[in-house]
């Protein structure tokens, strides 16, 4: 199979922290997280916002869904030197390996590998990518950080580079904000085209197909804006003083007469980034 | 909101025995049938089909997937009576409700209840439909059973009706079998109109849009194919000598340019049927 690429239109994906308010234990909370961190990486969202959805919102769970979605994210070989052994991330090994192009077999032939730096000197840096022996780069990188780095297929040798210039899908990014869904969608103003809000009492999304496909055209960068099964958007957006149609650009639902009384976002997200690219496949 | 009317095409799901192969531990197995459970009952599914997909299969995964099924399907109420305690349900309770129009709370006003019968004679049958008190019927029912009443809203009195007389959407069945996939499409042809295959080397779901439509169309049965992420639908029907285009109308990808190397089949159910009804929703 084919490498996969990046998105030639970046999703971000907004979530609250109350996603994990009604689920008691910390296996159901690492597993609810995991679905989600699933759900990105299939349809190859660049980036993950956790926002506060009250200010009654637990601040354990928020710190509990950036670090599990930053876990799930790191490749295997990486995770033992990038998290510390902590209570949070007791559980993290049920959450599903991801097996995107960035968690790469030692056997996988791929030109970019993620990296840590073991150590750095004058003469360069030695990092682990994950293969037998770590390798060893000109540049001076900064000791016990992650970096990307990129294969020169003529002299064999490795160098670090932006992960942004990476031609394959290599993850998402995690931002935990203590800010509210309004606050956070202004912060993000700069790197966003639209917003698109996802919620039962949303326009049938098939009923707005062609104004979902100008959203989705090629560079148009998206933010999908889900709630929580016991809150919706429009309630949470209201909570900040605003309209939901004042910050969104579309407000849409993609499960028509669903046969449950709530969808969860764990649901909601695979649910709704699936009808996306079907509605702007067929445009 | 509304009560989810059934579908007018109805859609039956065949799942592999072996999803559960991968899973080491109760707690996970228990989650991922929770899962399709869930899936199953957002998208009005009308039956699930469990199937073998090698010789090897372990029997007890196989009956496991069949009661965790079962015991989500059944209404809370209900659950207790019809389900004695056992070691596969430790952690059924783990499972998220599904809140179909079936699962009403006490205070629900709906026509139809799932109910269990107490007891039963010759002046009729009484019933516990999860309300305060048991209700009686003319009828006599057969004591320990689950069955479907109906209010008969001038007389305020409740009699048994079919399921299939329901217009609600009523969950799903669930029928686990000990048959290849091949032999299990072959046992439930009197009861489909058309099979459609998801395989990741199937033809994208959106390029064959208007032959999708035409399955889906109203009362046309359609059954949907999963196999499991370590053995695709293909592999799975070959070991039956068969070919999957002879016994599938359709072989379709419903994710292109997935970011994952696998999609699990909790979550291709999802995708697919989400897919399935954006790509009928715009035809």
């Amino acid at each position: 199979m084919p490498v996969a690429q990046k998105r030639g239109n970046p999703i971000s994906v907004f979530i609250p922290v109350s996603i994990l308010s009604d689920v008691p234990s910390l296996i159901e909370k690492t597993i609810k997280v995991g679905q989600i961190a699933r759900a990105a990486s299939i349809f190859r969202v660049e980036r993950i916002v956790v926002y506060r959805a009250s200010k009654g919102d637990s601040r354990e769970d928020g710190f509990l869904i950036r670090d599990l979605l930053s876990y799930a994210e790191t490749p295997q070989y990486l995770k033992k030197k990038l998290f510390p052994i902590s209570e949070s991330l007791r559980y993290a090994g049920m959450m599903p390996p991801l097996r995107t192009p960035h968690h790469p077999l030692e056997s996988t032939m791929i030109d970019y590998r993620e990296g840590f730096v073991l150590k750095s000197g004058k003469m360069g840096s030695t990092v682990d990518i994950g293969l037998r022996a770590p390798v060893t780069s000109g540049e001076r990188l900064t000791p016990n950080t992650r970096v990307t780095m990129m294969l020169d297929q003529r002299s064999g040798s490795w160098s670090p580079v932006s992960r942004a210039d990476v031609p394959h899908y290599w993850g998402y990014t995690v931002s935990l904000e203590n800010k509210s869904l309004r606050q956070a969608i202004e912060a993000y103003d700069p790197v966003l085209d639209s917003v698109v809000a996802t919620s039962r009492v949303g326009k049938l999304a098939t009923a707005v197909a062609p104004r979902i496909r100008e959203l989705m055209s090629p560079g148009q960068r998206m933010a999908v804006l889900f709630g929580s099964p016991s809150e919706g958007v429009h309630e949470i957006i209201a909570r900040d003083g605003a309209r939901l149609e004042e910050v969104a650009d579309l407000v849409i639902n993609t499960v028509p007469d669903q046969g449950t009384a709530t969808v969860r976002t764990e649901e909601a997200v695979l649910i709704t980034l699936a009808a996306l690219d079907s509605i702007n496949a067929l445009g």
